[in-house]
């Protein structure tokens, strides 16, 4: 049974829907909002549901009481992983892997709307989102050097480095140092600079833009973008002929030819 | 039968040849210069032509009158595409991606020069070029999503984001808005903001100086930029110790040391 | 046996080591500090070493006598190259791709700290370097072009498109044109740029910040940086587990856990 988006009641997250946007935000602001085991699993189930979703055209993930996400808690999270065994430490780091792994697999786009804190594991669900929109305070940090461990979480060293090149990445999670909000717009890290007073608003704007295009079209722009990045350049060539073939029979874009002719806008329908 | 570039003659594109440069356009300017069926498939195949020819050294992709590329034209490409079968389409998109592949598979570097409108397929010709150069008023729209189709068009979720970043492209790709002069130089997609009234010389200058450079390392050099992009560390750097150790039994290396030791500079030949 | 960084006396370059950072420079100030033969056979070995010596724990690349190297010398490499066959030529592209494998392959972090001149494979020294920190007036160019060669030297064709974008290497690979330091900071190819008078102590100073943090984790990182350029995004995912859980049953990751509860900072012992 699929999930009912109007009704649907998550218990570790935040969520709101409505024009086809859903919002998603962890709700723990006395701690800036950690991660706990219960809330990955079940935002990794929720992000892995979405696939089934038509209703749900594009989310926001935002912010909760002037912060983003603070990452693993460090009571909940970190004190039972370093008495855990091999077995249990690679099940986890899985269960942490599989959320950016839905993240990136529905095809709805995730807008990151990012206030105050953004760390660690935080950080990675902004870096997994397709667009990353932030006030001008946002502090984000990779910090999983600074707590012992390798950059290498959740992605980070192949995903980081295709958002801002490879120098800055390397120098992030090497040190696991702040970055500013000017700095990673400048970096191309963020897509904006927003005022706090307007960073969810613009984030909902953005979303519901999106969620009014040829919505089945931008699941497979997702989905290319994903599968794309180990093509060599003449598969990726193959490989968009045939995505956007099957886009071609969709009924968006007959609808776009029709109303340029008409000179209308077009209304977008998703299929 | 080889193409002669001194007595070639295009149907559907505006053909110039001096000095090892060649100077392509398209032109109807009234439209903007919209690609039609013919001119794709007379650009791929003289692309693929290109391979071939050891005269031209160097391809500036110019604009005509105020304006590069405003894509595939409505009438002619989008209204039958609306009524093809699947064979049909994918017949179509595989062309439109084979231009790409014809443009990055000529041992010829490309420079774009970007005047006005670049939108669609126009916008891909620029971006599947070496070098973009733009006027300050250029406005580059990869409008596919606005159209009702993917972001994923002969190539663009693979080779744009390698450009400018993955969460730009992301942006650019999933909502079609335009991308300004400025920004984009900024971004890395434009090499050079250039005036209106110098935009060709420019690009003319630039090709020149890459046409009297060692161009069959030139070739080498551009067909790497696209092999490697998918190889392992270690692979690339065993592909270019290979490829360099040709170059090496080039008589243009010898050139260079020879002028080196006169205090000279090198005049290359190209082999 | 291994190398022993307290009285190791490299022939071909200059060795420091102190507070588990070990200072490398190239040492023909007269020549702008060429590459020889034998100074690059020397580097690849020692870096090759490095896996093995655990005392070691970041490297610094240095300038000597305001220039960081000039690349291959034109007496001592470029005129008997000119002479060799294909058998000598391959074994020379190989070896120098071998020092990039090499300081890739390496677990530890590299700082070229980048004063004056930084050309060809000088260029490309600092490119395979983790960090780079530039003067001013910092002139580097990937020139084998103006050589008569090809862009695809030790790696550049592959790594340089992933530091700066495709766009921007390409112009650099194309042309052999000088990149400043202040445009080489915007791009993204430099970490940061730094005063004369201040380079060495300033990459010194994030040498040892490196040392002192976790650095069989930060040696997780560089090692995973390498590998995942290639996989595709969920196998980039899988692997990150792992790895990841590796290092979570290091010592490290417990006393940073420790040092939290405690109040304290954490003293990381690479273990």
């Amino acid at each position: 049974m699929s999930l009912d988006p109007k009704t649907y009641k998550p218990e570790h997250f935040l969520w709101q829907f409505e024009e086809g946007v859903g919002r998603v935000a962890l709700n723990v602001p006395s701690q800036k909002n950690p991660l706990t085991f219960e809330s990955y699993a079940e935002l990794r189930d929720f992000f892995r549901e979405l696939v089934y979703i038509d209703e749900v055209k594009a989310i926001v993930f935002g912010s909760t009481e002037g912060n983003f996400c603070s990452g693993g808690n460090v009571h909940d999270i970190i004190g039972p992983l370093i008495k855990m065994d091999m077995i249990g430490l690679l099940k986890f780091t899985r269960m942490t892997g599989d959320l950016v792994k839905a993240m990136r697999g529905c095809p709805q786009p995730i807008i990151a709307a990012v206030n105050g804190i953004s760390a660690g594991a935080g950080a990675i669900i902004a870096m997994a989102s397709d667009f990353r929109y932030a006030t001008p305070d946002a502090q984000t940090a990779f910090l999983f050097n600074r707590v012992g461990l390798a950059g290498c979480d959740m992605g980070a060293c192949a995903i980081l480095p295709r958002l801002i090149g490879q120098g800055r990445a390397s120098e992030l999670l090497f040190t696991g140092r702040a970055l500013g909000a000017e700095e990673g717009e400048r970096w191309g890290y963020f897509n904006k600079v927003v005022a706090e007073e307007e960073l969810e608003a613009e984030a909902m704007k953005m979303a519901k833009r999106l969620a009014s295009g040829p919505t089945f079209a931008n699941g497979i722009t997702k989905n290319q973008l994903n599968m794309e990045w180990d093509m060599s350049l003449d598969t990726a060539i193959e490989a968009e002929a045939q995505a956007q073939a099957i886009c071609m029979q969709t009924e968006d874009f007959a609808r776009a030819y029709h109303a340029f002719i008409a000179k209308e806008k077009p209304v977008f329908e998703g299929n």
